[in-house]
């Protein structure tokens, strides 16, 4: 039943979106064989689902929802998944891996030792580093994970088999898995992720305040267009980010500042070579980290 | 000769660039008669221009190289432009129109204002918005206006013939073209465009000197990729572009440091409600000034 690609004979999404629901799809591209269970508040949405093909089934009733699961994902948003742990407690199979997909880790880790007691060492925490600005399972692909990274971040308890199983369930899906402890995905991640969007959202908050906002959004240019495109993600998620990773995200932020502060310096002192400086150390950082055929 | 279209039957363009080369490009698709001039300082990129077919010659004489030219194009880097002012003086012709491209209008129309004397009702400045963050005749392509805007800022002694002609070249090209002061347009592109870019450079700058910059970059999303593209922009075109433009940058800066500050308090008191009303405000305000499917 369990192969290295396909670990899982049947598995339970928590919260059926565009994260749950492109997991969903690409399972069952890499295993037509896997059952996939859908559970979630939203009785329309999981019926669409269904629809479309990316859950076998659905069931209102948590505990039953996970009965028969080999492998449980927690992909609803992240202010809901402590109070899943709670409920999954005591309604699990032994064998039962269960994993989430939440972008700040420290925190779930703590409400899943606080929740899960034994069952604890089976719980996988991942976060897979994928997305689009858009919501819902009908935003799902089965491509979305492919060529993309998952971070699991293991607590020391962590069952070295449930790690396996979860780092083979995202290998079937086209990314790659890596490990950091969660504590250090969660300052990696408040400065590659957390603080850009805080970025973009103030930026377009504050044009959007100016007076003569018309003519300044008329007039951006393709280049603001991406700058910007973050700010249009969902309010709601990265609120519940920044309440749940504040230390390493202010951290960033001042570390940002400072560098701030000294462009704003050598803009004022009209210091040319010092803007060429910061500018060129900066574009050469990008092009030789992030390419620059992206 | 001319028409609406195509007023100028002889072009000089003044650096044969990314916007140089698109703008040449563009005009000789809308209009095969038109003769096209190149100078610039580097012979072979301007021989390399005529290979592509993008110029029709190239001249390695400034005063030559305007002479029979009904329209002068002054493409070169912002830095460029005053000095090439200055040299333009008594080598045109009574009725030959001179416009610009540079990103920050009010020094240009000073440096044209001091530079052409009697022949400055003949200059239109112009700013195509419009780019990528590669540069070189190589990048150019006769697409590169179309559907985008043009802000043409004339002075109060602009000729209202000279201002007709460089709309319709611009027009020609595919772009839209509009009117503001060159004041007006400095704050609004600082706000736009310079702000950001500084932005984006500061954040990038600010990761790669981080200690952990390797898994930073390693574990960037493609949001990341996206907020930071336009770091990969010309240093030094961006140097030039805040020594020209410094007091609206800092004003815009100053703005939207204060609106960083509101949501890092935010932040640091754990503040939800408050969080959500800002990441909404800013989505809503993208969502409907740019778009949700740019």
């Amino acid at each position: 039943m369990t192969t290295a690609a396909a670990p899982f004979a049947h598995i339970a999404v928590l919260g059926v979106g565009l994260i749950g629901g492109s997991l969903a799809r690409a399972l069952k591209r890499a295993n037509e064989q896997v059952t996939i269970t859908g559970y979630g508040d939203r009785e329309d949405s999981l019926r669409r689902a269904v629809e479309l093909g990316v859950i076998d089934r659905y069931l209102l009733d948590l505990r039953q929802a996970v009965a028969a699961a080999d492998a449980v994902v927690l992909a609803a948003p992240p202010a809901a998944v402590p109070p899943l742990l709670r409920r999954l407690a005591g309604a699990l199979q032994p064998h039962c891996v269960v994993t989430d997909v939440a972008s700040v880790k420290s925190p779930v880790v703590a409400a899943a030792r606080a929740a899960l007691g034994e069952h604890f060492p089976m719980f996988v925490p991942a976060h897979p580093i994928a997305g689009t600005e858009k919501n819902g399972v009908e935003a799902s692909f089965a491509q979305l994970f492919e060529q993309r990274t998952v971070i699991l971040t293991p607590a020391a308890e962590t069952s070295p088999a449930a790690r396996d199983g979860v780092a083979a369930m995202w290998r079937s899906t086209g990314a790659a898995v890596v490990e950091l402890t969660a504590e250090h995905h969660d300052q990696v991640l408040a400065a590659t992720s957390h603080l850009p969007h805080v970025l973009a959202y103030a930026l377009v908050d504050c044009l959007a305040r100016m007076q003569d906002r018309k003519e300044i959004f008329a007039y951006a240019a393709g280049g603001f267009a991406d700058f910007t495109r973050i700010a249009s993600s969902s309010p709601e998620m990265w609120r519940d980010v920044c309440l749940a990773n504040p230390a390493p995200i202010l951290a960033a932020l001042d570390d940002f500042e400072q560098h701030l502060q000294e462009v704003r310096s050598a803009v004022a002192a009209h210091d040319g070579p010092r803007l060429l400086t910061i500018f060129s150390r900066a574009r050469q950082a990008r092009d030789r980290f992030i390419g620059t055929g992206d």
